[in-house]
């Protein structure tokens, strides 16, 4: 056949209207499932394809969601949060054939990224993660048009959709929990400080221990990575005022202080105590196990999704609250050691 | 400005020729330093931007390669195969500015899915993984004339580049260093039996286990999840002829296991030896730190793009052979109990 088969030539041959075969073949609802399988046999019959152009034309939709990540490539590998998020979100899109566009990109080219997204009508919407201080991300998007979704934007950004789920609450009943179990001397890990959930969870514990009546205990940077953890450990256990627990801002980086504490003799929870975030997978297969705040990214990932999509089909900006962070108690926390 | 501002447009006020705009703009070599800041200004003046259809034509290009997944979405966040293959893969991709297309879809729409990707011209070339017995993808991707790369397929594929890193010979070094070790009684906790590198790692161990004249051990079923090499452990363990050594075939599982041992009150590496595969960030970390095989998937991920785009770019199909895995030898391996 030299012509390409067009709509038109599937309508004859099924017998129906042109508007039929559009509904049937762009998987829109309202056409009896005796119709829809004469007009896929038809379409079948004659090679009939979409064009791309022609079906950006007909459905409006590019059949994709973006994720621009302005990050070192290997943090997909190594931050739980990413992977987990991913699944999230194909988890839901996957039910409709879509695909997710994964971008990595330096600060220098991000915005021109997102630009070149919409100008080749790459995806239908992104996601907009790591927020940070003065992010110049949602203005532009914004100019664009391109719809979106911030995730773990805590203040809202105006004029776009936002997913938050509020991990101060289970920073703050992790301390809790520390306190009561007549810890004084707690010092914190932290993430990177141009991320605002690292800021959020250093702030929570912050504010966690001057509600509690407690001196602030020693802030280390642990860069949310094993080697980073570790370092910021090994220098908390060999001050002359070793704390008696530590809140990690990953559990990547306190499962390698754990570690680095075992090594140098220290018994958990006996001598010390450790908190970390994320819940990965194996943080209940460490020995001891690993108290610690399960976020479930997958769950961000999946409402997220369903916020995009909303906002793609319908122009709203929804803004959606998740259940709060759960403090997984596990064998790394118990009481604090008699002080010397 | 009403119309689109067009090749021609920026040609003439940076005084070039279209040929040299073109060049330009599409990022391919050969056109001096100032040159091309000339015409980058003009574009930008001009507020030019390709529109996706005029790009496709002028380069040929999608600017994007695709990954299909035929797997539960929760695995993209539970194997950590994937996070590290698709780190390496932006790590190559992200230089020139395209993006990754990651699709999870179901057995049922599996084949749609890459006809799509080809009839939306949505990528320029894939990534087969998971290659299964009697794959049906790679006749498939030769007729749709779809550029391809299958990774980890051992006895090639035909028509099709391949990038193989032959980890028989990092299970079999695995069973050597435990029989150096003393140890005669060696399990085995195993990957999906549909997945060919699963399948490959087995008969490693089993012909290494008949190359050292050793009986073949119990051969259990891990899934490469946490809760199957738990469970798996929790069997062999409390078997009447407990293995003195267990390899097993992820970390995730290994890891998973060693906590199970642990907790029914055996010592490692004293009573029980352990190896995983894969090398995960936290495997340094746990205790015992885990001996195991490390594959590094992100190097897979480079040499694989690498070979995509050699193929997209000049039609060929190159066969890379990468290093092999090595043996990480760690605190969970030690000399064999003696029998009581």
């Amino acid at each position: 056949m030299a012509r390409r088969p067009t709509i038109a030539d599937v309508a004859q041959l099924a017998g129906v209207s042109r508007a039929t075969v559009s509904f049937v073949l762009n998987d829109r609802p309202g056409v009896a499932a005796a119709t829809q399988e004469r007009v896929r046999a038809a379409a079948g019959q004659l090679g009939w394809t979409p064009s791309r152009s022609a079906r950006a034309l007909s459905t409006g939709r590019a059949r994709a969601v973006g994720l621009v990540l302005t990050r070192e490539p290997d943090l997909i590998g190594t931050d739980p949060f990413f992977p987990a998020f991913m699944a999230g979100i194909e988890s839901v899109i996957s039910e409709s054939g879509d695909g997710l566009m994964l971008h990595v990109t330096s600060p220098r080219n991000e915005m021109d990224t997102y630009r070149r997204l919409v100008d080749d009508q790459r995806v239908d919407g992104v996601f907009l993660t790591d927020l940070r201080v003065g992010d110049p991300r949602p203005e532009l998007l914004r100019e664009l048009g391109l719809p979106a979704v911030a995730v773990g934007a805590d203040d809202g950004v105006e004029g776009i959709a936002t997913v938050n789920l509020d991990d101060r609450p289970v920073v703050a009943g992790a301390v809790h929990h520390l306190v009561g179990l007549g810890h004084r001397h707690i010092a914190y890990v932290a993430g990177p400080a141009e991320y605002l959930h690292a800021q959020r969870r250093l702030g929570a514990w912050r504010d966690a221990l001057a509600e509690a009546g407690l001196p602030q205990g020693p802030v280390l940077p642990g860069g949310f990575t094993a080697e980073g953890g570790a370092l910021a450990t090994q220098a908390l256990i060999t001050r002359g005022d070793r704390p008696t627990a530590i809140v990690y801002a990953n559990d990547l980086s306190a499962t390698a202080g754990m570690a680095v504490a075992q090594e140098a003799g220290l018994r958990m929870p006996d001598d010390l105590s450790v908190v970390g975030f994320d819940d990965v997978p194996l943080a209940s297969w460490t020995r001891p196990s690993l108290t610690t705040c399960r976020a479930d990214a997958a769950s961000w990932g999946r409402a997220a999704t369903r916020a995009l999509i909303e906002t793609i089909e319908h122009g709203t900006t929804p803004h959606v609250e998740l259940d709060p962070a759960a403090l997984m108690v596990r064998d790394s926390t118990g009481p604090a050691p008699a002080r010397p």
